[in-house]
């Protein structure tokens, strides 16, 4: 792509674009819902804002409509690729930080993911969550808490995760249910259970959305995470991950997640080392802990 | 769609929003291509200012994403509801505001539409563009000439339009070729051209966009308007509209096509009264001059 270089934009030609704009936004005067309103006159000023920014070429226009119309294209009932578009541009993350403010101490959110699957199995405290998906043996323990520092007993917590091929159980296509399932905290708020250690994987990237993240030299790679979310009664339902102290991909996770909050330290046990509930593993196995702390619920819960 | 009242967002919130954007714009710094990592960082700004300022709740988005998906799946090779959804929002319009700049006295530019076609038949000076397309039959006549007054002769003057019904001849499904045609100006730069007089046409709305217009209170209809491309060497293509004065729609043509100096008088004259070339019509015809002045052609074109 190249294009003019930038010059003044004349007074008359700026008069135009903003009459244009003032147009185009009192189209929705007589819309009756008051929030669509301001969303669609927001939505024109940000957007005419970008255009008159950039001054956008007719050649980029007919692009960018192209990479619109692949990506509706390739999406379906399984690939959700404008999620994915939301997702690398930052636009899914903003939009959690936005609905998650900061509260306290309370645990940060991050993105909720493609792979969350309604109804997976229940486990008893310091059960395994693997159901034999392939990795290494990961023993996660903690405690789920309000802001005041009080045990929340019976907060119910999805985890799920991909195996160490960076496969989630969705993707296998057998229908095997693996590395997902949920538990509730114990009466003092603690909670364990084994999974396997996260290991990095990519966003699937054979669509535009894929083409995008090359011709931008951007990697694809998602940092190592294990995936949370934790419900209890009068609290704000946190979505959340941790992530994995370390990873040398911390630093450029493809949909933006990380937060240093979140990164934690798995500590790497050799063969044969007693594990917490006096398992014998054969290999190596890690250890992390995640103290979860909930905001209370808000207005818009 | 209701949400909680706007409410000022606290310092850490604010620093939390922002410190996600650097990120963001961050992953396009090692983007070989400088417009490519201009545009994207822009579209980052601008996209993740819209998200802040209306503070987009999770449910909006979900419905966003569902919008653009139902978008992308109404697509194919004979609809392209994306670019109905940038005419709708004003951001074609604002693209070819700022590709053809104001330009001394040259003639405005207004939106392609979806209804050009490549190859149409060639008329003679005076001929009828109309091939039989129904409507009252419509004289149109003028020049064409350089921002400096000189006539521009041999110029290639593209013309199409809507039949009295509303559709174009590509909207018949029969394959026929009507109310469309290419001529040249003459020595002297002037043209004339018997056409029909345009009428107003909605736009396809039973797709998302023609919803989301619905939702908002807003017309789909568009003006009544006849089709220009003008075309010289050393000019800058010039692709227009003539609106017709008195047309109730004018202030609110769904696309943002309307420019004052492009409304023109199409004058009515009763039945038997001779035509500029001698005819005799049956019953009423119109009369327009429309006067062109193409700006020389800058660096973009």
């Amino acid at each position: 792509m190249t294009r003019t270089p930038t010059r003044a934009v004349p007074p008359e030609q700026s008069a135009r674009e903003e009459e244009l704009i003032a147009r185009v936004q009192a189209s929705f005067d007589s819309c009756r819902d008051p929030r669509l309103k301001e969303l669609m006159r927001a939505l024109v000023k940000h957007l005419h804002a970008f255009l008159r920014e950039v001054r956008l070429t007719e050649e980029e226009w007919h692009k960018a409509i192209e990479f619109l119309t692949a990506v509706g294209h390739i999406t379906d009932d399984k690939r959700q690729e404008f999620i994915l578009l939301s997702d690398t541009l930052g636009a899914s993350m903003q939009t959690i930080a936005i609905n998650n403010e900061v509260c306290g101490n309370a645990t940060e959110a991050t993105v909720f993911g493609p792979f969350f699957v309604e109804g997976s199995p229940r486990i008893e405290p310091g059960g395994d969550m693997s159901f034999g998906a392939a990795g290494e043996p990961c023993w996660v323990e903690g405690t789920v808490s309000d802001i005041d520092g009080n045990p929340v007993p019976g907060a119910r917590i999805e985890v799920w995760e991909a195996d160490e091929d960076g496969f989630y159980d969705v993707q296998y296509g057998d229908g095997r249910v693996a590395a997902r399932a949920h538990l509730f905290s114990e009466a003092d708020g603690g909670y364990r259970f084994w999974g396997v250690t996260p290991t990095p994987y990519p966003i699937p990237c054979d669509g535009p959305v894929g083409k995008m993240l090359e011709a931008t030299g951007r990697s694809p790679m998602r940092a190592s995470h294990l995936h949370f979310m934790v419900e209890a009664p009068g609290c704000r339902t946190l979505v959340t991950h941790i992530f994995v102290r370390g990873d040398e991909l911390l630093g450029s996770d493809t949909v933006f997640g990380v937060k240093e909050s979140l990164v934690k330290d798995f500590e790497r046990r050799p063969p044969g080392t007693p594990t917490p509930d006096g398992r014998v593993v054969d290999g190596t196995w890690t250890k992390v802990r995640f103290d979860i702390v909930l905001a209370p619920a808000d207005v818009r819960e």
